[in-house]
């Protein structure tokens, strides 16, 4: 262990300021008020060892997320939305600066920036009431557990926070995290939801599949609480093996594969619900393919069911149906355009140098691959790159209130963090048709969908097929399921079980 | 919500400075080199809204631990006992800065005031391995919870961080926490050793009892999984309800523990293994005294085992036996005089003034409260603070070895927590005849004792009656169990299970 290679970080942050003055301003916007976005350009599972050198993990160096870079695109292009089109603030400037957390790794350096003042200094007081620090709320970070660790950071300051994907119900726990709040519906409706579609269908014995973090634990947990409500009975669950940084399998993690595959093959249930990140599921799946395993029902969680690399691999339709669980779609005209828009060329802000400054704010093959994935994207529909989109406008909207706007200006005074929060709170406005609010607990009461997984041309790869009202806590079908069973006659799920 | 009353803990920190400037020395001690101390001097389970107001928030309004106290007294024993009569760490003076923590409430503040320097100010860099932060390490704090909170701030800036008392094994992973060690056994171990005691004893049919936070959670999470192995059955496991701050009971609370005891009473099983902190088991054991519940044999996890304040309601006696899991004892000479000892009268170092400084640096009852509670404290045997103790022994011989020192002088260089680390890992030195030296996952390898709770003035409080072995994971008798049933014979457990 040691320092090795410090400075790299902060050279290169030089030369490209010094080379390419235009290159960041993906990630940086100036404006009168900043908000932070944090999103998983790139992401590894937790199996690396990135804390074991003296800095900043580099996310470049993990595998790119073409979905996070998605995410961060609807967050700019509902900023320069606002800033250009509405009479939402007018005469106010809002910016942002992004930063790549590369999922778990990089979250606690972001928000020790975005607690920063401009001088890159973050003092050390008894009371920050009246303290202004770099941004005014930030979106994000993607998973429950990142987004954890920052709500505990940005609690003692009060500064909102607005998750957009993390379902974790911890987060709902206003004593321990006041200053969150989420565009996305927790995991208690998630696990309903996926429990009915079991009812639905009669199926009531499941294999569980979870990956080994605190993602794969807690909601089996939460998961197994909804079956024993229904009666519906487990023939195993297994623990996927955690995956090398490098994507490349291990003999033992191919032997773990092998041998949960083969179970898969042997059992009589085949309905397989998979609470895991898709990144653990990739050579899951290549060994799926391996042995030839046909007809299952493959139930996926919302962190992998509109995984767009997952679902290329198009030899999955022949192991059997794929249906997952996902947020609403709400369309967003103007962002499949955006999406592949590079940024304008503009310069970085004056006061703005390499000293002090965050690491994670590049990525190279952020805009190719998106291109290269953009017809999938495009048919995906705006899901969570809706739940970004409406957390920026509520904190527009709570802006406007706190600034005192009317139709042609607002009152440009200093906005400290935690009256910007009291109005987020309190924000009820419509937008793109959809009603933007908040519960007691934070909680933006959104819709979920099932959607099927298909790979015909002629069809959009994640049709919907069912709907989950959150409010009556109901599912009910919208479309028929086109089974991977000879007759297209629902899957019977196996047999063997008789509830518990 | 708002910054109500922001400028009283100020105002009152600089009241204090002016009016009675050796008062702080019980927190603070000037030296060459600091370590940060978090201890609970006070608690307060979670339920409490500390973070509505925009403010640190101040423990000393919550109840008094005397066994907190005690701990921070054990660190402030080894630091003074290297100064003062040691060679480890010759010309060096070694200083302290203890912030009380409240439990969960106030961990994130000291942890910030840590990591700045001298200045109160945390720059923001990309790179921290020449960077000089106020402490060279950090001893605690005592939950696991609050232990994650603060590695996961630590850890970026690899600052060495050793717990004392937090179990969860969760803190073994050196992937998500490479700057944690411990000097306390980790939660596997302890639920192993309370499995063979049920094993010992032919239990096989038991109640679990625990609190609604994380420590009650996944403690018996982890403890079903134990006794899966040894095919032990579970009656029926109760979530406690968890207290309100002022700890007096709501009618809704009452409700909840007078139906738990009246199940225990019901049921045919005796055996109550209890997960909790012991804040929340005043009330259900008042409650248990209330309904006459007799007959029951008491397991107590490591959080309450030894903790005086219920061990002073002599009446529980009459209500079954009382074991529990301890660390082991190692006598510390003179601590027992030390404990109730003043702080010398000191002045403030010269920097040292109110602006910047933390909050929750006092407590006004806490020696008062020592003293009443001093005999039990006394007769308890060193254990938790042992591992406080060997803690701050660790650091001293890390900083021998960083130092280059000799008998006679050390080179008094800037020391960089990084560095410091890695001589913690590689550290090995006998401490009052144990063995100090941390494995791989960065824990010490120490023992734990079965405790059984006497009251007759000729017993010592917690006597112990088993030893648990964790190298050979194994639990044998050293004495005799006065058991509550008629003629001291071995409590049955109860009946009814079959195993599972």
């Amino acid at each position: 262990m040691g320092p090795q290679a410090t400075a790299v970080c902060s050279l290169f942050f030089l030369l490209q300021v010094l080379a390419e003055p235009t290159e960041n301003s993906d990630f940086y916007l100036a404006g009168d008020y900043l908000l932070g976005g944090l999103f998983s350009l790139h992401a590894n599972v937790k199996g690396i060892v990135h804390l074991n050198y003296l800095q900043v993990p580099k996310c470049k160096e993990y595998e790119m997320k073409v979905l996070g870079y998605n995410l961060m695109q609807a967050m700019r292009f509902a900023v320069e939305e606002i800033n250009n089109h509405s009479t939402l603030l007018p005469g106010v400037l809002l910016g942002y600066e992004m930063v790549d957390t590369c999922y778990v790794s990089n979250n606690v350096h972001p928000v020790l920036y975005y607690l920063a003042g401009e001088d890159y200094l973050l003092p050390i007081k008894d009371d920050y009431s009246h303290y202004v620090p770099r941004v005014v709320a930030v979106i994000g970070p993607d998973s429950s557990e990142a987004a954890m660790t920052v709500a505990h950071l940005l609690s003692l300051f009060l500064l909102p926070q607005i998750a957009y994907s993390a379902i974790s119900d911890d987060l709902r726990d206003k004593l321990r995290f006041p200053a969150v709040l989420r565009t996305v519906l927790g995991a208690d409706h998630h696990m309903e939801a996926i429990a009915q579609l079991m009812l639905r269908f009669r199926w009531n014995w499941i294999v569980l599949l979870v990956s080994g973090d605190d993602y794969g634990h807690d909601n089996s947990q939460l998961f197994r609480k909804h079956l024993a409500h229904h009666d519906i009975c487990i023939a195993f669950q297994e623990v996927l093996p955690t995956p090398q940084p490098n994507q490349t399998v291990t003999p033992d993690e191919r032997q773990r594969l092998a041998v949960i595959v083969q179970k898969l093959k042997q059992s009589t249930a085949h309905v397989v619900v998979i609470f895991s990140p898709d990144l653990a599921l990739h050579n899951f799946f290549l060994e799926v393919l391996h042995q030839n395993l046909t007809g299952a029902v493959w139930i996926a969680s919302e962190s992998w069911a509109l995984d767009p690399v997952l679902h290329n691999l198009a030899e999955l339709r022949h192991t059997g149906t794929f249906l997952g669980i996902a947020t609403q779609t709400v369309p967003i005209p103007g962002f499949n355009e955006f999406r592949l828009r590079r940024s304008q060329a503009r310069q970085p802000a004056p006061n703005r140098t390499s000293e002090g400054a965050t690491c994670n704010q590049e990525c190279d093959t952020c805009l190719d691959t998106t291109m290269s994935y953009n017809t999938i994207l495009t048919l995906s529909g705006d899901r969570t790159s809706y739940s970004v989109y409406s957390a920026v406008y509520a904190v527009a909207h709570a802006l406007h209130s706190l600034l005192g706007c009317n139709q042609t200006a607002c009152h440009k005074e200093v906005v400290y963090p935690w009256r910007l929060l009291e109005e987020i709170r309190k924000v009820n406005f419509t937008l793109l048709g959809h009603q933007i609010f908040f519960d007691k607990q934070g909680d933006l009461p959104v819709s979920l969908e099932i959607i099927q997984w298909q790979w015909d041309r002629s069809q959009i790869p994640f049709q919907s097929v069912a709907f989950y009202n959150p409010v009556l806590r109901q599912l009910r079908d919208t479309r028929h399921i086109s089974w991977h069973t000879p007759g297209n006659t629902v899957s019977s799920g196996g047999a063997g079980g008789d509830g518990a």
